[in-house]
C-alpha cells in the first residue's frame, strides 16, 4: 500500500502528459501558483503597493513556501520511481543535484534563512524557471521542438555570429577609445567603458548617454553602425534558412517518396 | 417594390466585388468620407488649426454623423437579404452585436451622448477600422490574403517568440532591478519600472530615459541587447521561411508540368 | 558629314554599353566631374572650408556648368538620333520634358538665375540621381536588375506593409496621444506630434526627445515596440523569399530541363 | 640536423592541422597568451587597475614582447620551408611583407620604438588579428566556411546593397540639412554634420544629440526611418537566401539519390 501511495504520488506530480484528471488538475494549480508567485515578486518591488498590501503578501508566501516545500518533499520521496534515481540513497541525492530540483530547492531557501542579511529576493524568481516548464507541455510542444532543432542545427553558425560579433566589438572600441579618449575623458574612459558604448551602438540600442563628437570617432561609428546592420541581416539570414531546412524535411517526411524505376517506396 | 428597393440599397452598401457602377460610387463616396474623418480626428488636436477652424470642423462632424447614422439605420434595415441576419427581429439584434455594426455605432454615438462629461474623441478614430475594410478589396486582396495565411500557418512559432520575449523580460527586469536598484533608485525604482526599460531595450528603441550605470547593469543589459539580435532574428526567419512556403505552394498549384513536347505530365 | 558628326556624338554621350574606347572615356569624365560636384556641394557646407577656399569653389562651380550646359545643348541636338524623339521639333520638346532631360536641366537651371532669392544650392544635389546611373553599368548591372526585380515581384506584399505601417501608426499615435496629452502637453500636443514620435519608436530610433511617462502610456508603447520587432520581420521575410524565388528561376533557366518521357528539352 | 631541426621548428610554428601533440601545445600556449594581451590592453585603460598592478602590466608585456619577438625570428627563419617564401633572401623579405607578418611585427615593435611620444598601444591590439586565427581552426571551420562563401556569392548585391545606402545617405542628408539648418543652425551645421545624424537614424542607433525640430525635417526623417526598416530587410533576405542556397547545394552533394530497393540513382 505504501507502495502504491508513492506510485501514485509520482504520477500526480508528473507533467501530465496523458489525459489523467488528477495530474492535469494539480499541475494547473502547482503552474497557477508559480505564475502567482512570480506576479508577486514583481509587484512586491513597487514600494507603494508592498506597503499597503504588505501583510498579505507575507502570508501568500508563507502558505506559497509550505506548499512547494511539501511538493519538494514529496518529489524527493517519489523520485526512486524514476529509473535514473532508483537507489534509495544514492538515486536521491543525485535528484537534489539534478537542475530542476536544485531550482525548487533555491526557489524556497531563502524563506528559512531569514537570518542571511544579503538581499535572496531574486532567488524567488528563480521560480519562473519552473514556471518555463509550460513549453514542454500541451500546445506549444511542436513550436518548441521547431524552435530548438533550428537553433540545434544551426548553432555553429549561430557560435561564429557571436564571435565575430565579440571581436568586431573588442576592434571597434579599441579604435574609438584611441579616438574619444582625448576629447571626452569622463565618457570614454577606457575600453570596458567604450565597450559599453559600442554594444549599444551596434545593437543600434543608442541610448544617447555616450556617442562620438570627434569627426574620427563619428566615421568609425558610422562604419560600425552601418556593420550593425549586416550583424541583424546575418542570424536573420541563418536562421529564416534554418526554419526553411527544417519545415522542408517535415513536409518530405511526410509526403511519400515512391522511387520511380520500382515504384517502392524510399525512407 | 419594397423589397425590391430595399435590396436595391443592400447591394449599394455592400462591397463592391462586382463591377456595378453605382455600388462602386457610393463605396467611393464612404470611403472618402472615413478617410476625410481620419484626417480631421488627427489635425483637430492641432490647438492653432481647430480653434481657426473651429466652425469648418464642426459643421463636417455633423454632416459625417448624419450621413454615418443614415448608413447605419439603412444597414440596420436591409441587412436582412443576408442569410445570417435573415431572421426580421433576431437577425437585426444579431446584427447590432456584430464586429462591424459596433464600430459602426460606436463611431456615431458620442455626438449623440454630449452630455457625458469624459473625452469621447478617441472613440472616432474608430472610424479607422472601417476604413481597413480597403484591405479587403481590389488590388490588395491578394497581398492580404498572402500575409494572413503566413500568419495564420506561423501562429505557434509567433506565438511561442512572444512566450520567450516575455519570459526573456521578466527575468532580465529581475536581474536588472537587483543590481541597479541601488545606484539609481528613483529610475530602476521597481520590476515593473525595469520591464519599461527592459522593453525599450530589447527592441533597441532606446529612448535614453533610463539606462544602466553600474557595471553589472552593464553587462546584463549587453547580454540583453545582443540576445535582442536574435529576438529580431526569429521572427524574421519563422515569417521569411513562412513564405517561402506560401509561394511555393501557390506555384505548384498553377503549375501543372506538363511537357510540351508529348504532352504528358512530369511531376 | 553633318549627320555623321551627330551621330558620332551621339554614341559619345551614349552610356558605353559597347566597348568603345572614346565612349568609355567621356563617360568616365562625366561620371567623375558628376562626383566632384557631389562632394563641392557636400563640404562647401562646411563654413571653415568654404570660406577659406571659396574662389575655387565657384571656379570649380562654373566650369561645372559650363560643361554640362554643353552637354545638355549636345544631348538636345543629337536626341534624335534615338526612335522615340526621331521627329525633328516635336522630339526635342517630347526629350526635354523626359526625366533625365529634367534632372540636368534643373542642375544647371540654378547658376543662370542668379537673381532667385530663394536658395537654389539644394538643387544642385540633384546631379546625385546623374550619378545613380552608374547603377545601369557595367558589373552592377546583374545585382541591380536582380534587386529590382525582387521589389517589383513582391511590390504588393511591400505597399501592403506600408499600408499596415501606416494605420498602426494612426491607431497607436492616437491612443498614446489621449493617454499623454494630459500629462505632457507640450511633448504629446496633437496627434500629429505623437505620430512623430510613433514612428521614432516603432522604427526603433528612439532619439529620446519624447517618451511616454504614464503608466498607460507605457504600456501601450511596449506594445507598439514589440509589434514593430515584427514590422521588421515582414520586410524581411518578404524580400528574403523573394530572393530565393529569383534565384531558384535563374538557376532552372540555366539547367536544361528535359522531359523524362521523350528526352525533349522544355524551356 | 640543422635542417631537421628547423623542419621541426616550422611544424611546431604552424597552426595544428594535424593531430600532433607539441604543435598543438604550442599552438594553444601561443593563443592564450594572445588572448591574454588582449585582455591587459582593455584593462589597462581602465586607470584606477592601471595605477595600482602597473608593475605587473610591464612586466607582464616585457615577457610577451620577447616570446612574440623569439617566435618572429623563428618564424622568419624558418619560412623558408614554405614554397612560396622558399628563396632564402627574397622568400624572408616576401615573407616579411606578407599580411600575417606585418601584423605580428607591428604587434611588437612599439615596444622597441619607446622614444616615439605618439601613442602606440593601439597598435598592441592588432595582436586581436593573430587571435582571429582561431577561426580557421578546428571546429568553427566548417561554419567560417559557409558563412566565407555566402558573402562570397552575394558579393555583388551586398555592394550594391551599400551604393544604395549611401547614397540615400547623401540624397536625405541634404534635403534635410536644407530643411533644418535654418532652425538648428548648431546642430544641423553642414551636410556631412547631418550626414551624421542620418547615419545614426538610418541605422536606427538614434542617440537623441541630433534630432529634427521642423515639421518638414520630422517628415523627411519618418520617410528616412520608414526606408531604414526596408534597408535592414535587404540584407537580411540577401543572405537569407545566400545561405538556403548554400545549404541546399551542400546536401545536393551528399545525397546522391539512390533507391534503396533498385540500386538505382534518381534524380
Amino acid at each position: 500500500m505504501y507502495k502504491k501511495l508513492k506510485y501514485q504520488i509520482y504520477l500526480l506530480l508528473d507533467p501530465a502528459q496523458e489525459d489523467r484528471r488528477w495530474e492535469k488538475i494539480i499541475d494547473y494549480l502547482l503552474e497557477t501558483l508559480i505564475f502567482l508567485n512570480i506576479i508577486a515578486v514583481i509587484i512586491e518591488t513597487v514600494d507603494a503597493i508592498y506597503n499597503s498590501y504588505k501583510l498579505y503578501f507575507n502570508v501568500f508566501e508563507k502558505i506559497s513556501v509550505y506548499i512547494f516545500t511539501l511538493e519538494y518533499l514529496l518529489r524527493l520521496w517519489v523520485c526512486t520511481n524514476e529509473v535514473k534515481y532508483s537507489a534509495p540513497v544514492l538515486g536521491r541525492i543525485k535528484y537534489i543535484f539534478s537542475l530542476s530540483a536544485l531550482v525548487d530547492l533555491l526557489a524556497i531557501m531563502p524563506f528559512y534563512l531569514p537570518f542571511t542579511n544579503i538581499d535572496l529576493r531574486i532567488v524567488r524568481i528563480l521560480r519562473l524557471f519552473r514556471f518555463l516548464r509550460i513549453f514542454k507541455l500541451g500546445r506549444y510542444l511542436n513550436a518548441t521542438k521547431l524552435i530548438a532543432s533550428v537553433f540545434k542545427s544551426k548553432k555553429e553558425e549561430l557560435i561564429l555570429f557571436l564571435l565575430i560579433t565579440i571581436s568586431l566589438i573588442i576592434v571597434a572600441s579599441s579604435f574609438v577609445y584611441f579616438a574619444e579618449n582625448q576629447a571626452q575623458p569622463d565618457k570614454y574612459s577606457s575600453i570596458p567603458a567604450t565597450m559599453w558604448w559600442c554594444v549599444t551602438t551596434l545593437t543600434t540600442v543608442g541610448y544617447g548617454d555616450i556617442f562620438p563628437i570627434t569627426p574620427i570617432g563619428k566615421i568609425l561609428t558610422a562604419v560600425i553602425a552601418i556593420l550593425g546592420l549586416g550583424m541583424f541581416a546575418l542570424p536573420a539570414g541563418i536562421l529564416a534558412s534554418g526554419f526553411s531546412d527544417e519545415f522542408q524535411k517535415r513536409r518530405q517526411h511526410k509526403e511519400k517518396n515512391i522511387c520511380p524505376h520500382c515504384g517502392k517506396e524510399i525512407e
